[in-house]
């Protein structure tokens, strides 16, 4: 174990020593801005005006924290200085007095250290000179155990522990992390009713940010109530988000409201004594570029596609959220989509870095990742995807430590079969569906269980933890088997809901047997058994959430299924946009009628009509459709599979880190252009030799050709789609 | 587990119904108080005008915090809320729209829930009605898991874990516990010499505060040097702290240090330009009452004891610190003898408990307390002697956990022989002393971990861990048998140092043999061997820090020799009084001259001239001569052992957690006043049989008699002193 920090930290240092200067940025202890700012975000919720924070452990940054860098300078250097916090300043292990604004570093080799001490914020550096930055590369600790005894001698701190900085792209030194807000734009109603002192604004469609009131003045009350739907709006004991205000006899002025809000109607109530000139918003949201796109011939897809595009906006935000009326906290389960349709849209890796850090807080861990056993595991298998999307290696190298103690954490809480059961204070959620049983074991926590040690023996491998990643293996493998064999009823020719004190229960439910086709747990007969036998099977309970559609149709796919996908997600997705549906929602069950789709929780507008988890067509179409997914870490390999799914033509780009793949495809052409990285293979089933001039193409089986693409290249390719 | 979780949480609510109404008080999560505190305690050292924090991890507080009672109110009642924090209230549940500074609980039993959030500061609560007040009744859980599925149903709680909540003294809703700062008080200089731009002043005595620049005016440097002795405050170059102010132009005022600083004299050095009407301070203290006190025959003792006091008093603050004028931390082993002088000079347990859960700070443990591997085990003693003295029983299960997790990190750290023996980052500190081993596995670290294993077992039976406790028991017994054999030389007649590679080490140091005396674990023949082959023999290294010649003459003091340790508390504390000492110091070797007494670390004014640990006297004379100690937790019962020590007569008081013990004695009659509760044995050594009216006495063998003394009593005896 010594002998591995010891390379680990010698590798570190060499990054450091060699590693070209570049611009300065602030940084932190890593991971520890995110779990400040999620802090900072996740407690801005409110109901009916009351503060409505999150149940489960909130971590804190770490308080103090040493920052160094070792540096060799050709000349001497004037470096400037700012920080978060109290802070002093060492050259060579020698501290400066005071708390120098600018240091001057000599020639030569020199270790410059900073530590800092912030309870507040967390405790941030921005160090900048002519070669001299702070930047990624410089190493952090929050316990640097550099004593002196009583001869004054300094203690070895060659076993300390320390990471790479975290940053994102703080660049400017006069704002400080903790002053980070998201940018807005002023946004107008698109049409107003006023009854005397009664306003109802409507802003044309979902959205999201601070109302203004303009030319507010007079002494009284006002009250604000923001509505998803205008009957939320208009109702006063429903409505879950509102404002109120006491005026005290304020002169003329305008006054934006200190807490963004979800709506697309606000409705005002005044006093008569209070004035008010008009109303406007200012729109919040994350800059984030889309890289991925998608259209077809089907202009209800390419709708959906557009309002998809829009929810999954709304929600992106300092983290991915779940929806941005009600929770508008990160949520595992809810993130792990967020991540995998980002993926095909923004591309942003430090929207998921930050929200798989913000999610999983710090040890020791008391709970599950949002008190749910399920969330645990989607965060386990984020962290899988996002390597393969990324290849940020580092990204796992910094936190296989907190993956380890989440998985000890729930290696701990088995049953005596060796399966995860709900214990008191764990929320086994698997969806939102009536009367869904969570007793005994289920078969769908012991897959995504199943699934989270197969990715912690995937990255104990990545980062030479080889004993853990043989325990982790023979884990996954010995519960993998148990699972198959336990839960497998060859009656139902499917996989059982649950275990009821260790005897199979008579239910049988869509989750475990579609997440087991893409995870690749069926063998073949068992796939084609199930297909039948459980999804295309009505007298299977439906699933009414996005959330669950988004796995259900990607096993559909998975399965080559996209005709039958197309349908769903024309009904499913533009039954939505029928009711009027601006962003799409938490919930949709198509056997509801007028405002009881608004209803949820108990209460009449408890569901969120912009749910994250509402946009998954982004990723199935740029997925399953384009067809475009990385088979190594980072694209730097990955297929094309373009499949049409009854669609006359489809058209669209995915991001990978080295510029998009561009695909059109209709049923006699595809035109490929390659990302500028990385080796690709497109996957074309054809009734006719495919034809290509730029490339040759081997032939497999069942109609199937193969072309090997190149990168920064184009290729055009005729075929006869089967 | 969860059965036993079931009774503490029934138990709790039950105190928490039928405890009486208290007096409102500011309450928070256990610990986290404490842990704040001492984070801005800790951070205000400095060194040359720099920033000096310490080098061991910093926790932080939980920011979000829940607090519930449960109340039967026979009539409704108004009760106000106050919080440090963005906060919420729920009655039964039901969430209060907004944030009410005051709410109306219906009669009836109902629970009201608090919940807070504080990213700054702790999250606390001030809530005061009629008979509903905030106080350590109060549950508190940083994860309630309180989540509501999609039909409105809240998740079952019970198995969430609940604390009572921690409280000091904060009495007052309108004094936020951030605010919180000790009392000072104004003194003077008393002798001054100005030469020109150059001011020297003398306060006569060390003390701590802040410095007090009077009709400050002008343009220009000002420079202030602190000194604990004249010679660091002349020196440039070699005075540990320093303030520097750059004036520009302020127009007459006074200017009070942003830093309190520990000194005897101040030296000034300002530009001409700078005007200075008059120097003087602002005394920062510890508002703690003495209720211990020790006079004898002998003037010098009585000295020493006076300077002792005002030793322990500077260096008792928020928390018991090492030092006032360098460090200025919480240190264990420090802490851990200012505990012992506490139980008999202010017998204040706030301040025991608060220094306690500073040092720990939280899990997870990623080194030793304050990186020394000895701390760590003062702490678990600390533990069980705070318990004994106090019996504050409600302290031992809230922080249970805390002892395991830093006990399991201990047990992980053994080598292949089960002994502690330093890993890289450990610091294996003993005492400071010259050429000191710290190589292999040393006696002395093993004798402290013996000593914390069988405290676990002793807190882990009082909190009905029984597993655990006999675990922890069978541990130390093991231990216990290996070190007594592995350690212990027969022709050295002594516990060697140290095991190098598993052999022993030659060397003999007088701290095993020492503390293997008063842990009893030696038996009779050992500890006459080792009183001469050790103790008294001059060829084995002498001690120089009054911290290691507290437990040498502890030692001494438990054989039974006060007449030889009388001698050596006048040689040693009486020489550095003959030096000048108007505090005792850090380290004293009479061996040095003049100024180089000032010397530590590589430095000139290195030294520490006011160290807690120099003030042991206090807890050898109330301990050893009135001889006054707890036999059951609390002082449930004690003894009272009077020994002269060579001296005329001795007279004191030694608080209890009920009132004091008062003691009178010379060669021919003790007089006694017992504590209001607890029964006392009276122990003496006299060569006649000796006479008390007022009980009767047993006579034991060896000259010893004993006398059962009751609560609240007052005895007078006859004898005649060996």
């Amino acid at each position: 174990m010594m002998l591995k920090r010891y390379f680990l930290l010698t590798f570190l240092l060499l990054t450091a020593f060699f590693s070209e200067a570049q611009k300065a940025t602030w940084i932190w202890y890593p991971g520890d801005y995110e779990i400040w700012l999620s802090n900072q975000m996740q407690n801005r919720r409110t109901d009916r005006g009351s503060f409505f924070p999150v149940f489960w452990k909130v971590d804190a940054h770490f308080v103090l924290m040493d920052f160094h860098k070792d540096f060799v300078l050709s000349q001497p250097e004037q470096v400037a200085i700012f920080t978060e916090g109290n802070y002093n300043v060492k050259i060579d292990g020698q501290l400066i007095e005071g708390q120098p604004s600018s240091i001057l570093v000599p020639a030569g080799k020199h270790r410059i250290n900073i530590k800092v001490f912030s309870q507040a914020t967390v405790p941030a550096i921005f160090v900048e000179g002519k070669t001299i930055v702070s930047d990624a590369s410089w190493l952090v600790t929050f316990e640097d155990k550099e004593w002196i005894d009583e001869t004054g001698k300094t203690s070895d701190i060659s076993a300390t522990k320390w990471l790479q900085a975290g940053a994102w792209n703080f660049n400017d030194p006069k704002k400080l992390p903790s002053q980070f807000k998201l940018p807005t734009t002023a946004m107008q109603p698109i049409g107003s009713q006023i009854k005397g002192n009664e306003w109802v604004l409507d802003f044309g469609k979902e959205t999201f940010g601070f109302v203004k009131l303009q030319g507010l003045s007079g002494k009284g009350k006002l009250i604000i109530y923001y509505g998803e739907s205008k009957e939320e709006a208009l109702s006063n004991q429903g409505a879950v988000t509102l404002d109120v205000l006491q005026l005290n006899g304020l002169s003329k002025k305008d006054s934006v409201m200190p807490l963004s809000k979800a709506f697309r109607y606000v409705r005002i109530v005044k006093d008569a004594t209070v004035q008010l000139a008009g109303v406007s918003m200012l729109h919040e949201y994350a800059d984030l570029q889309e890289r991925g796109g998608f259209t077809c011939s089907d202009p209800q897809i390419n709708k959906i596609y557009e309002v998809a595009k829009y929810t999954l906006h709304l929600n992106s935000r300092e983290f991915f959220i779940d929806g941005i009326k009600r929770d508008r906290w990160v949520w595992s389960g809810d993130a792990y989509q967020s991540y995998l349709m980002n993926y095909y849209l923004y591309f942003d890796n430090p929207t998921v870095s930050r929200t798989i850090l913000a999610l999983r807080g710090k040890d020791p861990v008391t709970g599950h990742v949002n008190t749910i056993m399920d969330y645990t595991f989607y965060w386990f298998l984020s962290i899988y995807d996002y390597y393969q999307y990324s290849g940020d290696k580092t990204f796992i190298n910094q936190f296989y430590p907190r993956m380890q103690s989440l998985m000890e954490y729930c290696l701990g809480r088995r049953n005596k079969d060796g399966f995860m059961e709900g214990l008191p204070g764990d929320w086994v959620f698997v969806d939102w569906a009536d009367k869904l049983s969570k007793k005994g074991a289920l078969s769908f926590e012991q897959l995504l269980f199943c699934r989270s040690l197969e990715t912690m023996a995937i990255c104990a491998k990545l980062v030479n933890d080889n004993a853990a990643a043989s325990k982790y293996q023979k884990e996954a493998e010995q519960l993998k088997a148990k699972l198959m064999s336990t839960y497998w009823n060859t009656s139902k020719q499917a996989m059982v809901h649950s275990l009821i004190d260790g005897a199979q229960s008579d239910n049988v439910t869509r989750y475990t047997n579609m997440f087991a086709i893409f995870f690749d747990y069926f063998n073949q007969d068992q796939k084609a058994a199930v297909k039948n036998s459980v999804l295309l099977n009505d007298k299977i309970q439906k699933i009414t959430t996005p959330y669950m559609r988004f796995y259900e149709l990607e096993a559909l796919c998975a399965m080559g299924e996209q005709n039958f996908v197309t349908k769903e997600i024309k009904d499913y997705w533009g039954g939505m946009l029928n009711l009027g549906a601006t962003s799409f929602w938490e919930e949709y069950n198509p056997n509801k009628k007028g405002a009881e789709h608004y209803a949820m929780y108990g209460r009449a507008f408890g569901k969120s009509l912009c749910h994250a988890w509402g946009a998954s067509p982004i990723y199935l179409l740029g997925k399953y459709y384009l067809g475009v997914k990385p088979t190594n870490p980072g694209y730097a390999t990955y297929t094309i599979e373009p499949a049409l799914g009854g669609l006359e033509w489809i058209q669209g780009k995915v991001p990978t880190p080295n510029g998009e793949v561009g695909l059109y495809c209709n049923k006699i052409e595809i035109k490929l252009s390659t990302a500028n990285a990385g080796n690709g293979t497109l996957i074309i089933k054809s009734k006719t030799l495919p034809i290509c001039t730029e490339a040759s193409i081997v032939a497999k089986a069942n109609q199937t050709y193969e072309i090997q693409v190149g990168p920064g290249k184009q290729y055009c390719v005729s075929y006869t789609a089967l």
